[in-house]
């Protein structure tokens, strides 16, 4: 129920089609949604280039064929995470637009111009070649929802020079996505580096100790570089919407 | 070594006072700190208004009396966190200009004008009472480092419609720090509701189950609402200090 | 056992057939289960319409035939959980008239009408599409258990206006079982919402440091909402068991 | 705002005294907690008899005072729980005719007659001695939410004869809660000899391997019988809170 | 009800003073713990010589007086384990025969003679001397319930002579009771130089990674020497009470 | 070096075949296996009817055909355990004597008569249908090593009164192995019913939060039955390695 | 940037070719790994002999292939780890005088002698037969690095002799890395035995408790042997650059 | 029993006052530790300068007495680590010469010169002020060994500019300790500036998810340096102890 059908409503009392009784008893049935705090959520989903975002990886073939149908008919951009290969190429000669990343394990159908709306560049780091997936995820996600990205890759703590080396490029983006597994130091080396927001996204490489990522985690939740924060283990798709939230705000 | 160090020494050789070969030396041993990638630090803590920040909780009350001494010297303003209620009696009565909030555990020493660095309002909400001592660290360091501020308090989701009432105010926020312990479910339904920045905080609110705070660090890690970050376990400090890299942008 | 049995034992001490002293000693070898307080048990498996029911998972397919061919003599309904498909593609090919539902993983074999035993309705709630199985699965329990149930799907806590929009159903129903994955906050917001009891079911759905569905347990435990109470991870057999023990209640 | 206050608004539009379009805004912003679905909690709290519930824990007795005095002046029945007992002595001075379990750490002020809304009664169940002040809390709990309550006390599973002698007590239960620590087996074999809703309670009651409660929440909620459903760990109020849920229905 | 009472029962049925009807009923409702099974329970407690156990860390000075006096005014002995030493002071006074160890915490009050009825002897070995409280636990609990007991001190794997050169005790032992914290690889060692039963106590010695005996207790389960059992961290009791199980055995 | 050799070693030395300094030498540099303290070791492998044992699972085909051909040889009796299906019918077309058992995944071949040692039977309870594996690995491997077995299968807590019908049987035995998963609570039961030894097998039964058996684990090592010893998680051997320690002492 | 590059350009300053504020501008932006304190790195992988190492788990043959290839055309060798058989019988194809270590999953290609810089002996000891692959994977990667290896096999705990019949072997190494799964206990015994450097190598050996080898990272973290060192579990690589780093040290 | 113990005991075989018998029964009881493998112990005990260790932490007052007072006697240098400061004061004025360090918490009590037994120099690095007690004691420690050390205090990665500062000072070490809190992160960035031995000690430091040092731990186990070792966390007094066996290696 938006504002017109609200007054409506109202109108319809002062017209006197409806007794106070029975407004009382509409009102309290009104669905919260129509209410004006929820509406946040539909105005995003249909403002033009924004994507409509499906989790792939708990779905069967069959159901994403139905949503993806469904989903293509209105006209917007659709972002699939997390789509294994097999599934992604019978999808794509459905979709024959359709681009699909074997890294980032993404689906994108863009059908409408992708508006960048974002102030700033959102610069994504990872430490090691293993981590390359979740990182490719961010940038994939950050780019559908809108926003410039730029890619460091390999440029882990225990050759600190070679990070050291981009100085530049760190100070020059708005917000930075870091991925890294293993010991997760990587974000605390920029935090301390960098003024703008930092992102630490820990990743599941590694093996024994690393946990699936449990190391990382615990690594980046305890940074000593103030104001770094956190996504889950392997969350690429997680922090670039973080990003996004944060690069498009004012 | 500043710029206008480092003009001194090329200038030095340029007028013959340095041999090629001693300035390559020099040039070498060339502390890191003085080539401009670090200054935004000193930069940082040097520029009016902004607090040197002191963890009060591993030092003891002599370290802090000298530590305290020395910056305030330098005439910036301070803010040392996680201090406990006795030692601060002693060093109010030694900076009697010095507020101490009993509820976070700070201990700010204002010694200039803050001045308003951040572009929006900080909403800092929390779910209980119990999780106020966490919230409020919160607001006196986005406080501290330049930022308006609002809370909203024990808006806990159990009883959701205390915070849908407040629908408005959380739209209006520049960034959303979420503080919340037990099963750490409020940054999920706000994280929904707003599209700025949302930082969750878990607290060490809770018992049995709650295991000093993992369960609602694990619930915020989880969140089926996309985009927000995580701080540490009780860390209202890196969470304001997260929304100040936020608010600041720009 | 039984007390005819008994009587009959007593009887012939009174007729002279049987000596105190072996009297003393066959009573003292009295099987327990013959006394009464296990034999609820015995009541419940042998009353019309209740099944029997059989952990699918753990057991070959020669080992559930023998079963359920035994089983299914004796005329009851028969309710098989977790069983796979392939598994499953067998046993209905011998047992034609049971039903497999592929998502709740259940095979049912109904010899005999099943009788509404509940009081209320039993309202099924998941956060989730991906929840669905283990929500279907609560729901084919409850069923077979002779309860009425309704399903209320994908109402998760980030669209938190979905949920509200359905109030009235909440708070008709008799019993609630609210089945979630991730964070697992679904059931504090339910427990705010409604006066009736609330059983919990985390689900292993989500990734990283939810960690196959102890995130979602730990926040059902520790729910701000008083009187949420749980079961094990993806357990909603379990769960609708308890709320036949509800719902069946007087 | 209550239908009351709902009429009268809406009666102001028919009466010409507000506009369409400033009822339309003033709907618009109405409190959700106004709307019925949240009614429920002002409805039991507001009703006679039905206390309110306060935790101590984390409470000053600065605070506690405060809150205490405004509740009692509302006349309704308070309970607080996790009350240590130095705190209790000083409130009970100041509210002489309340009642402080020293086992239970509960502070109950009765100001009205306690109406027994239960249909049946709620049997506490305690493995050990050290379980009593979860189960006592429990039962002074259930007490004041209009419970009849009996406690069975010191029935571990290790002398399980102990247990099967009281067969005739667990029958006649409408609901049972189940309090055991260190393994926390109790509630299986309960679950087994019963038909009725079993709440099982987990305590921090052990060492060692015990870690706090943990090895009785994970054998609780591993029970081999089915539909026995757990709370948190020493959580006897929200046990005696989920027994109330389902005593109460219907 | 023993067997000279189920005897006068049958007897009275016999008599006709009882029908068959009121016997059956009578024996149905027949505490369990009176057929059999569990009279091993009363038959080891009320045989000359051997103890009454009671724990005393959970129990309040009152309870352990009471409890005491009561247990010993009917003659037998009495060891009541982890009381500290506050309380043990209290009950020394009271109880003057009694005898306190201050490394076990240990209370032991020996009324009737202690009848050896173990047939070897228990050795009790120990890795370190900040193992010893728990080593001593387990022998005093051991002589208590009739076991000779030998102990073997500070003979950890760091100094794998210390022990080899007590090998001729070693192969003497009936049972041996190996106490070790840190890494707990005592038993391993032990259990392939023995071939006698082998029951090791993981203790909360160490810092650190020891996580409070996690660390011996996972060493010690997965024990390369065959057939090690284990019982919980710190719990020299359990050990003994194992060593007598198996010590009193034929 | 056996004493025969270290007698001939001396005589050496006496008939002046061996000065004394290299009579030292060669002393120091006696192998320890040779010295005593590690020959019942050998002594057990020697003799007659004894197994020698292999762990199937981390060795290839070749190799297990490699060690058994070796094995075999030596005329003995050969148990390998954890050994799969597929390697096993390899292994019993080489073997044409050898039987494997296909639940316990056991392989034994039986070239000598086994030699009952053991001084009274040792008997298996399990728990459930799904702890059979773990138990039959039990059992073979206490025949293997000259027990008499008795199996007692599916007497779960949640049916107590199967239990119970047993008594007699439990009494009798010398010592009990108590196999069991989910919360793993037979083995408290049991030991309260019994004063032999029993020896607690957790199995990786169940599913969720039994953490593939860590809550059986620790509800064991919690045992609220006095002297329960464990051993690892689906260590069946392990444990009838154990009973046999026991079992044939004296 | 060399020392020669930096001459240059401050030559290029004194020769007036460049101002003094470029030349402020230049050296602030130098890429810091030109600075000397990096180099070590670079000056390692260029020196004859010493292999270059690639991660083989995470890599596709194409990646491996692609790498490979540019490697070997520097004419250094190189060291592959963690490479499955099925990937190594491809690249051996290609690189025919490389050597695939099917125990160790090591892949060397050997175009250089390696020149032995080590100054002992590195002696890597393994507990069972399980363990090998991870002590030849520290073996290969040893020689690789330059040192003189030398491998004692199966020598665990449970049968102490065999490894003190070891003990010149073990007095000779100049550093010894100890390979143990299950309850690594192994460096605490050579930890006492020995005053060399000890690492020990935790494996993922075991199953149940040793939770894929927590069980003995715990149990060599723990060490009741004094300064024995840990590296991650199974990481025989890890273990073999870090006694690489100590035997080549002076 | 040493070689010249051995040699009288086959002399007196050889002079006829011992028979062969004899000498075979006395050579089997032979102490172990008599026979060269464990003299290396005593051998370091007794050398002159080489401290003997107490750990201080579990053992009384009067504990502490004894063994000091049995210590001191035989002449050598004496290390108490782990003693607090009440326990200290007692000691140090019974050994006046004695010297207590607050931060390490270890009483040094120096009766003979320490000899400087190490090659090069033991450099300790720390990040942060907090980690100083940890670093103190393997610098006190390590100098007590006979080593020379020098410290790095507060060059945290999240001011990588400080710690590249230092460059000359990192490479100059034989051996560098690196003690961490929080994230530990910074062996890995050593372990790649440097080619020596690098051992990383976890600390405590830190508050929620630091758990305690174990997130410090992991990050150390899983650095993405290769041949960083690791020590329990805190355990200063074990990186010093492993620093010492590296130095004074050769």
């Amino acid at each position: 129920m938006n504002s017109k059908e609200l007054s409506r409503l109202l109108q319809s009392l002062v017209d006197g089609q409806l007794t106070v009784a029975d407004g009382v008893e509409r009102l309290k049935q009104l669905p919260f949604e129509d209410l004006g705090v929820a509406q946040i959520d539909h105005h995003r989903e249909l403002r033009q280039g924004v994507p409509e975002v499906v989790l792939g990886e708990s779905k069967s073939l069959e159901q994403l064929k139905t949503i993806l149908t469904a989903m293509a008919r209105r006209g917007g951009n659709i972002l699939v995470t997390r789509l294994d290969s097999e599934k992604a190429t019978v999808l794509c000669s459905q979709f024959p637009t359709a681009e699909y990343d074997v890294d980032a394990r993404t689906f994108c159908l863009v059908q409408q111009p992708i508006e960048i709306s974002g102030q700033g560049k959102v610069l994504v780091v990872c430490a090691g070649t293993s981590d390359i997936p979740v990182a490719r995820e961010a940038t994939v996600t950050a780019r559908m929802l809108g926003n410039e990205v730029e890619e460091l890759v390999d440029v882990g703590v225990a050759g600190i020079h070679r990070l050291l080396a981009r100085g530049e490029q760190l100070q020059k983006a708005a917000v930075i996505i870091v991925v890294a597994g293993m010991e997760g130091a990587l974000p605390s080396v920029i935090g301390g580096l960098v003024a703008v927001p930092v992102i630490a996204v820990p990743t599941s490489v590694g093996y024994g100790a690393a946990f699936g990522g449990i190391a990382a985690l615990l690594g980046m939740l305890n940074s000593c570089a103030s104001g770094v924060t956190v996504v889950n283990i392997d969350n690429g798709f997680g922090a670039a919407f973080a990003a996004n939230r944060i690069n498009r705000k004012g």
